[in-house]
């Protein structure tokens, strides 16, 4: 066969075909969008459904586009959990927008590997900008700016900021031993009782041991008890122990309780020990002003992280991880082989991402993230993050107002814990019988030992009319619960 | 404010809107690839030129899309590398194609959070089905299946599969000690010398230490010799360290050397070391019968890894990482806090990702694999295969057929290795020269210490002509330094 006619021959799909089904594609999304509601927020399939429905081996020719993107609709769907749906109030958002699938779309298109700077030059530095926009934006401490010692990098999640933030400690406390030559057994790590299992996860990934996490007790708020951290790491160092690493929450997973950071920072400081604060939801709030008390304390922490893709509209992936001396998290990840050596990353001017991260391959995540602070302007993002939270102080005040039920802790922003006051089983109930109507979703955690049920604001399209209607299906199947028992 | 007035007061982008930007982006990538040929291939922009282009401060305002994406033609394309382009060569293949690019628009219009299988059941049970699919058309043990004791999932990178399967392998060694007190310092792990830097990396990252990490010398092919591996293990096993973990490539990253797995695979069983086995680029090979010579032994592999976003066609980021025993790395990763309880997960019927890897979240990225199975069919992307390698090989015959050049390692796939025979100066002004010409993009390594050229086909439109266009330049290039000296 001829060079030409090999050329006529492929499988591929052609621009023009990408042309024609990308504006179908997108024409489902928007279609999607107009119908989300129609759809139960929590799917109703059994384990094995959707997998039974489908053929058991790969096909050996290829189909036409049509019949695939026909499948969503008729295979998929009916097993998705529709965390874009107004009606979501489970776990945490996990907001999209249009603008940051758009820009997530174009980093699909341009298909770039911004492991290097030199593998993307434009990948590396609008990264490294928009990760500085947001410190004066969110009231962050200039430490963490890519012009001071600190910096910026988009992770996956805040579990890998977490660990990433971990190593980096670790590697502070052993001199570099640790990424040389193992871990001693001596290293002592600090979260509260309330905080997310990344740090228990991180601690057993790093080679330091889950038991040598403290976890230290909480107020009646759920917030860390900072004469208990005190404490414990005293009580550590007496007895030969380094303590090494904190973990603080600005805005516990269970109930949204902030970690008072003016009084932790300095225990840290007096301990020599790592301070990582964990703002994963709740950061996006200190883009307003008047909740940007959060973050007081802030210039504390050798390193934070928020999530854009959890209440910042910016579709998942999107962790924004920052720490104070880029130095010792470069040299933590570092490994410099032949096949990567280039004359950008020998000159020492530009940032190599790969050495901030665990992964090496990385896409170009910050588009949808510009995409999302351009079309928004920080404007935008203070009218939604503002209304989202007044939304969950109303629904706040028709808890209390009703005497069958009490919110069970502090709601200082968009997540509001609550409960029946009948006791645990009412409330399993309770939450079972609406989650199975499909016309929201909520799930559960546990306060002082008893079951709370939480109700979240945070997807993109909730307003006032989908949380009224949230609240009256609670209090009906309230009432209809009475009624059974 | 009445809450109606509230609801009409939004910055989102509506459905509408998304679907005429949409449409816009699209026809925007379909453009891209039409003149991507157009572009220089390697960006020639200096550090710091795209970040001076852009605002210091995130903007107040929202802006209108189109003039969001009029940046990314003004301001972000000088500064991307073209790895879609059919005239890169560099490093390895990231390859894109439309099926990919539009599962994963649908990836993120969808917004799914696939952590556990209750978030979204489709998520979950389309990623073990088209891993299951995946296991026969590669030639690999039913012992991977989800229908046995093993299974696949999608990690991230190959970096993170192998930080899995050294974790793994860590828990296996420690009987699940590591993970709760720490790692004991006898621990040692083997990898070749020409093996990529990630296990050194995750080395430092699971706290065992980097400088426990043996090479293993090559032989003249660059392949793991199987007898240093044996003298090795069998050196630190007399010294009372345990031999817990052994990196087996097929397919360097230097020069797509293939490690004898029925040599290592027996060694490693001797030793009840852990064999991780890497195929990142090559395993894709596989799926075409006369190039399944490359998993011969993989039947001792007790983990695999391949990358669909490397010569698949799949977007990054999609690495297919199998186990044959799941339980151990559930037992790794599994923490389990209130909030994610459930009872899917309580009755142990479904699989839950978020144990099954680092982070928590995970996005639906199943959907844009099982598209491009779809699309292409088994022979369509052996189709492509067979004609990256015939291309490779025509490339190969053509080096060896200039007197000036020469074949550096064998090519038994897509990737060619080759030289200059008037040393590594005269390589490295070669490779310089060729790079800024823009029409082509290749990069180096080192082998027996010399400067090495790499050409590495698998771009998805690379086609005969731009091979025969980059050997030709390729010549010329050379030619005119020849002149200059």
């Amino acid at each position: 066969m001829s060079s030409n006619a090999l050329e006529k021959v492929s499988f591929h799909m052609s621009p023009e075909e990408f042309r024609k089904h990308g504006h179908a594609v997108v024409d489902w999304i928007a279609d999607y969008y107009q119908r989300i509601e129609s759809f139960p927020v929590l799917s109703q399939v059994q384990p094995g459904e959707i997998r039974a429905a489908l053929p058991s081996q790969a096909p050996q020719q290829g189909e036409p586009f049509e019949r695939i993107l026909g499948d969503i609709e008729q295979l998929i769907v009916p097993g998705v959990t529709h965390w874009q749906s107004p009606n979501f109030f489970a776990y945490f958002p996990s907001n999209a927008s249009g603008p940051a699938i758009l820009g997530d779309l174009l980093s699909s298109g341009l298909g770039v590997q911004g492991m290097l700077w030199a593998t993307s030059p434009a990948c590396t530095e609008l990264e490294t900008l928009v990760l500085d926009w947001l410190v004066p934006a969110l009231g962050l401490p200039d430490k963490f700016l890519s012009t001071s010692s600190g910096g910026g990098v988009i992770q996956d999640t805040a579990s890998s900021a977490t660990l990433c933030a971990l190593l980096a400690a670790r590697e502070r406390a052993t001199n570099c031993a640790g990424n040389r030559k193992g871990v001693p057994e001596t290293l002592r790590a600090y979260t509260s009782t309330q905080a997310h299992s990344a740090t228990e996860k991180a601690m057993g990934i790093a080679g330091i041991g889950r038991e040598h996490l403290r976890l230290i007790q909480v107020d009646e708020n759920f917030a860390m008890d900072p004469a208990a951290l005190a404490r414990a790491m005293r009580q550590d160092r007496e007895s030969g122990l380094t303590p090494f690493f904190v973990c603080a929450t600005l805005g516990t997973t269970s109930s949204n309780a902030i970690d008072p950071l003016q009084q932790i920072g300095p225990i840290c400081l007096e301990f020599g020990a790592w301070l990582h604060v964990d703002s994963a939801m709740s950061g996006t709030a200190a883009l307003c002003p008047e909740f940007r008390y959060i973050h007081d304390g802030i210039e504390h922490a050798d390193s934070y992280c928020f999530n854009p893709h959890k209440w910042m509209f910016t579709n998942f992936d999107c962790d924004c991880f920052y720490v104070a001396d880029r130095e010792l998290l470069i040299r933590t990840f570092s490994v410099l082989p032949e096949f990567l050596r280039n004359k950008a990353t020998e000159s020492g001017a530009v940032i190599d991402y790969r050495d901030w991260q665990i992964p090496l391959g990385r896409r170009f995540r910050s588009l949808k993230l510009w995409f999302v602070l351009r079309h928004y302007g920080i404007e935008g993002l203070q009218f939604h993050i503002r209304e989202h939270v007044r939304l969950a102080q109303l629904f706040t005040k028709w808890v209390g107002d009703d005497p069958r039920f009490e919110v069970a802790a502090p709601a200082p922003l968009n997540l509001v814990c609550f409960r029946l006051k009948s006791g645990d089983d009412r409330n399993q109930k309770l939450m079972d019988a609406l989650n199975r109507t499909g016309g929201l979703y909520l799930t559960h955690t546990r306060l002082n030992d008893r079951l709370t049920l939480r109700l979240c604001i945070g997807q993109t399209n909730t307003t006032q009319r989908h949380v009224e209607k949230a609240w009256r299906r609670i209090q009906e199947e309230a009432s209809s619960l009475e009624k059974e028992s």
